[in-house]
């Protein structure tokens, strides 16, 4: 498991990884494990932004930070989020996304706005990686550590495509809670 | 949604879905849902096979299934099935595949044979899906009846990849309860 | 199923279910009824108190509600709520109790207020009841609408005991979210 | 935690907890404390007789010690079993309870033998016990080890009666999986 900490968290968004160009000579594992680490430096920041300059802040920020991690400038995104069900189980759109990220959407009533639940730590393992091309899968574990310590693990499938601007954007984005039948 | 009953499954079977081969001009759609509906058609043949042949016969055709439908001569295939969690979570091996649907294996000691469960319908309903060349995502709810009529809804994603024989492949799987949290 | 709507939910908390008083007779199955649909009445009038009034205000019923329908003043409540795990996954004080049903604790950081969450209608099904003397226990489910029409049900058992003030109050509450893993 | 190995499992059960004669004074905590041991000692001894001797013997002993352990004599039991949901979520006859724990009922298609999964290790942490006279319930945390070591953890409500014939018996049974939203 890799960790990133909330100072790696920083820094990684400020090298902005997601904004890395590509030469398109199509994915690399390394280019995964970098969207990887940008999406959980995104998190932890938005957690950051919100502790430190309230929701609107937050909001702003993780509007960019969906803009330009996921792929909805190029259609639906299938993006089913850990804790969402029902009717609002997949957010296809932007709005979905954001409101499941900080909340305050009225047409999404049980968002209570993930990002913002105090993330300072990001792991993640991938237990196996698709590539061809310009597209590629990754599935396995991330772990997620709160303020408290806390560490919530899910398992984790993400789709992304390298766009004509040569930039890694998520397509698709699983996330569920683990199995506990048993 | 689209429910596939019993005798439709085994037509659909019979006419080998997983065989059809394509002029390899990218993915369509309607192969997509083809595809979908011959996954579902095979688990209910699975299911079939068990309670009118037995564990011998079922494991044989899921033998057979998975190497038609999933992409494991492609190399590790990323799927998580639904009832799996812990160390055996990923399954990407044609082994752990085998040991999840007919159970079985002691590598795999929680497996109980998720394919016997006597499911008699399949339906989907598809949130979106993504189409790259001759690489595909679709996520969505699947519902699967068995045969006491209770029905069993999990959040779903399939990743497909038409293989070089112009055939279409699963390379990555995700299925997973439906968040209960609130 | 009963169902208490939000009218009726005023009225039983108006005739102060909780406070009813008992000739020392031992508990019978009318008095566990009326406690139970005092418990639904309770919660919905937290929420409309809240939406109508804020924390506060919903803070200070809650708190009159625990003291009154909870037996704290007893000693250790037997209290597990739906929405608790881990070190706060049992609330054995009153503190624990109305941190759950309001939130706003830093000691129970995870509570968002379960009675907050715009309840409406309640109702029970009551599997079994066990009644001994001045002790008794029920078992059922719990249906409890928000409002936006979603109904979530639970796996309810309450302890009650009748004190020595002739008032039947809970000992123990033990609410769980259905199985789902078949 | 008080951790019962499977020889401790067995020598508490040939000392037969469940058929302690007490003077009827009232429970006491060491009463309740005994009680858990016994019913832990009877699972783990009932997965002992499966693998042993084979399904028959081990209904054969289960449903001895259902008899013994359970109130069912008394009239329904408030029964929720870890894995149960549905119809079948409450067994308030011995029937549902004895389904419950080695399988093998047509009336109760889901039940796999709860019993029969190699549980080694019993382990309980009250988080609160309410006695009074001759009724009690506890609160807590039980604990599970199977034969591959991994531990599964359980929220666990029980209530007792101290019966006429002075052994103290389950009138209530509340488990369940914990809270995995946050």
């Amino acid at each position: 498991m890799k960790l990133v900490t909330a100072i790696a968290a920083t820094l990684a968004l400020s090298s902005n990884a997601f904004a890395a160009n590509y030469s398109n000579q199509g994915i690399t594992p390394a280019m995964l494990e970098q969207a990887q680490q940008a999406w959980g430096a995104a998190l932890i920041q938005i957690s950051k932004t919100y502790q430190e300059e309230g929701h609107e802040a937050a909001t702003l920020l993780a509007t960019q930070i969906i803009e330009q991690a996921y792929g909805y400038q190029l259609g639906d995104v299938l993006f089913k989020p850990t804790l969402a069900s029902g009717e609002q189980t997949f957010r296809t759109t932007s709005e979905g996304a954001l409101a499941y990220f900080v909340g305050g959407n009225d047409d999404f009533p049980y968002d209570t706005g993930f990002a913002l639940k105090g993330w300072s730590e990001f792991g993640y393992e991938n237990a196996a990686i698709f590539i061809h091309g310009d597209v590629a899968m990754t599935m396995g574990h991330v772990h997620l550590t709160n303020q408290y310590g806390d560490v919530t693990t899910v398992d984790k499938t993400w789709g992304f495509k390298l766009t004509d601007d040569d930039q890694l954007r998520i397509v698709l984005h699983h996330s569920s809670l683990p199995y506990s039948g048993y």
